[in-house]
């Protein structure tokens, strides 16, 4: 497993073009936290989550469906297994995920300086999944293409905000349900050189994602490293279905890592109370993450949590709510005690469009999402409509958001030029620091930059065309897409993942499902 | 002083107007905040801060200019005094304010349902302060007047979301500079009954308001009773100012509040660094507090700091970045250490319009005010621009997360209710909770309901109009001022608050300063 030092630069030609866009930004693989992350329950009532999920895991349990495997697996560790219906005696999964998954471990990325930790005390952001639409303010709202598909895979690579590539990024609807995976992975693989996930819609998906990754990475390489990362959710309430105990089958036989996220709506999924989704979030998450550790002792897992409110007026999600804020708090403090790293949060909103509710909604999930200390974030640039759709210019303004959050993470320096006593004592009361030789010295960079925000006069900025946000990030991802150059590829390399995919495609038809 | 519960519920006519507006929404005269503050320094950073800032107070010291009052009482402390120049030993200040300054106290309001405690574990917010200019979506900018000064009054007064009425809201601009004090804080007692702020712009205008609320609660009650509480801002760095030391000794001397706030544009008031901005604010605060406590042993001072970046390029005022949030959080902790309430924070934003990038800011400011237990938070809703505007859509955007943050702070309901494991139990695997006893038992008071959010579907939305959230809002202001209805006031109280007025206006000439 390459380990990889945090806040190494990146080098070539990518890290040339990054410097053009952002000359102030030190590229870092990922943030390290060094805050405390804010808490919302004590002892006792984390104790007391804990308890009432091993309750639902020993009382009402888990249904595995469609996987008789699975079951036996679960059977042959102890659990009581009755049709699909599986129950953990207290204490049961815990134990067995404490026993062999990781607490942290390495993504490797193509590119080794961009492989990324999971874990404590590392933050890794990735963009917006699963989007059927995309909109950008030139064309509006519509299906999402292969080639959409491609352009937020190399937006993501050119920021210095996002530390890996994510997955589904957006459906590319106009490709064969059946066989898109098989161009989002080589998109990931051809276009971008940071770490990626896997196809998790088919166990023959994940399959082919494991095969391409050892094209890429080589055969056995696999074997002793962690390089998919894949997005398995419980359907819940209490239900793994057999889609996905496949894909996590899959990825774990190949020692590939897996986040395993229960997907409540409270008041749909679950209960509409911010303990009751908690717990139950825990007891589903905990059940699949055993059977992973079941399937392979010691392929690492990574805890989710996707919870969020339903209006009880319209039935629609809402996002930005303090509730699931609530939640989100709690369920990291719930997977640092179990020892996993933990993925939640993101920018994620219910607006339409990238205005005010967007932002504010945005905000209200991802300023919780750092001050938790959470290891994984998905929906970290783009998401709009509870993740319907990725807006162009929303990722942008998202992006802006990740980086601040790199500067935030990193808390207060203490050291003497931070302390800054001299420049106090020499310039006294009533001097302006503007010209002061402590000023000087760190003005390029003291402050993070705001790539999207407007800071001129009100008059400078009616001149120049009185534009709001959403406008101006309309300019900044049509500008990073014409300067765009691919990281490069061994050609070999590329052929063979060219050969596999045309084969592939080949040997099976087109299909809506 | 009457010392009020939280949570009572506001009667009369106006409890019944928020009830039609917001029929789910508990009236709280301020928040309870039930969670520990957010940390990002720990006793030794937060120690050596406390050090550096009584260096700054021994070797450099602060001036105190145009007040030989101030200075002579300073003195008899035992500050040594130079010209205006005050040093104070290393401690000093401190002893001085821990010795009278009390912790917590309340702010009476002519409404004792709406008196504000000002303190931990209490969060009071306030509207917007200081802008000259207003904007809404149909006018776009322009100078304020008295007119949107009483609208924004009404608004405040109206909101369950903001618990104190603001100060100067917007600046009335048709109205002579010094004369509209009179006009403002009348305002404030006859369109409202929530507490209020008194004018620091002359110490003549500082005995005024005293004088007015001497009418409105009777003459002795302001021996007893605080019923003021006004801004008096240090001219960073290191000045106190005639007109603000004269401002807080009227206030205190008459036994009313004082908000001490060093206000410091990082780069150009103070150092680039967090750690300098912090010390120094410590710094300029203590020496403004221990003023206070020496003109009147025991008047409420608020410890305030209102701290931000420079943008480097172009030497305007940023908002929303993390340097500004990480000296929110230690400031926040610096207080609770010397033992004062704390004023910073609100829905700041350099943005001209309620657009993306507004909220982001926003919320980049306004979730670290909640997380670092904020005393008092001026600024909570209206802000544009730096500070320049203050906008009728943005007031009710920001008013939203007002109320969000009313329901995160109370935290996770534990109750059996919250814990809702017989739903769970009842429900099993695969079942949908929408039709739930529990579900139904709970669906009213489960979730915040956003007033601005729309949550629905893209097609409903868009044969809606499309509307953004700002659009939206600019129809929620116009049906609030269309319903609102005056709190009563006492006839007799009244016409003396209106003779003192015009026998005030007609004792001097109209200046525009």
């Amino acid at each position: 497993m390459t380990d990889t030092s945090p806040r190494r630069r990146a080098g070539g030609r990518d890290a040339r073009i990054a410097a053009r866009a952002h000359a102030h930004v030190e590229r870092q693989p990922f943030l390290t936290r060094t805050l405390k992350p804010f808490e919302v329950l004590d002892e006792e009532g984390l104790s007391l989550l804990e308890h009432n999920a091993d309750t639902i895991l020993q009382e009402v349990g888990l249904e595995f469906r469609g996987d008789p495997e699975a079951l036996r697996l679960l059977q042959d560790a102890g659990a009581d297994v009755q049709g699909v219906r599986v129950r953990f005696e207290r204490g049961m999964a815990r134990s067995i995920i404490q026993a062999t998954a990781p607490r942290l471990f390495t993504q490797v990325a193509r590119n080794p300086e961009r492989s990324v930790r999971l874990g404590d005390p590392y933050t890794v952001l990735a963009p917006n999944y699963g989007s059927p639409f995309v909109r950008d303010l030139d064309n509006g709202r519509r299906y999402g293409t292969i080639e959409d598909f491609r352009n937020f895979v190399k937006l993501t690579y050119m920021t210095p905000y996002l530390h890996h590539s994510g997955g589904t990024v957006c459906e590319p609807v106009d490709v064969a349900v059946n066989k898109r995976h098989l161009d989002m992975v080589y998109a990931h693989m051809r276009f971008s050189d940071k770490p990626f996930m896997g196809s998790v819609t088919h166990p023959d998906r994940a399959r082919d994602t494991v095969a391409m990754a050892r094209i890429l990475f080589g055969e056995d390489f696999l074997e002793t490293n962690h390089v998919i990362l894949s997005l398995v959710n419980a359907n819940s309430p209490l239900v793994w279905d057999s889609v996905m105990i496949g894909a996590l089958r899959a990825y774990a036989e190949a020692n590939q890592a897996v986040l395993v996220t229960p997907f409540i709506l409270a008041g749909a999924m679950g209960p509409v109370t911010a303990a009751a989704v908690c717990a139950q979030s825990l007891a589903e998450a905990m059940g699949g993450m055993a059977l992973a550790q079941l399937v392979r002792p010691g392929a690492p897992v990574v805890m989710g949590s996707f919870a969020s409110s339903l209006s009880m007026q319209s039935g629609a999600p809402t996002f930005g709510t303090p509730e699931p804020s609530l939640v989100l708090f709690a369920m990291a403090a719930l997977a640092r005690r179990l020892g996993v790293p933990f993925r939640s949060g993101g920018n994620l909103c219910a607006s339409k469009v990238a205005d005010a509710q967007a932002a504010y909604e945005s905000a209200a999930t991802f300023q919780p999402t750092i001050l938790a200390g959470i290891n994984f974030v998905l929906h970290a640039a783009g998401w709009l409509e509870g993740g319907l759709t990725i807006g162009y210019e929303k990722f942008i303004l998202d992006l802006d958001q990740c980086g601040m959050a790199s500067v935030f993470v990193k808390g207060i320096d203490l050291s003497e030029n931070g302390q800054a006593l001299d420049a106090i004592r020499d310039n006294g009361p009533g001097q302006h620091f503007l010209g002061s030789a402590h000023t000087l010295a760190n003005f390029e960079t003291a402050f993070y930059r705001s790539d999207t925000s407007d800071y001129n006069s009100f008059e400078q900025w009616s001149e120049e065309g009185a534009k709001d946000a959403a406008t101006r990030a309309n300019a900044i991802w049509k500008r990073m897409l014409a300067e765009y150059e691919a990281p490069p590829l061994d050609v070999a390399t590329d052929e063979a993942l060219m050969e596999f995919i045309i084969r592939r495609k080949a040997s099976f038809p087109d299909s809506d499902v």
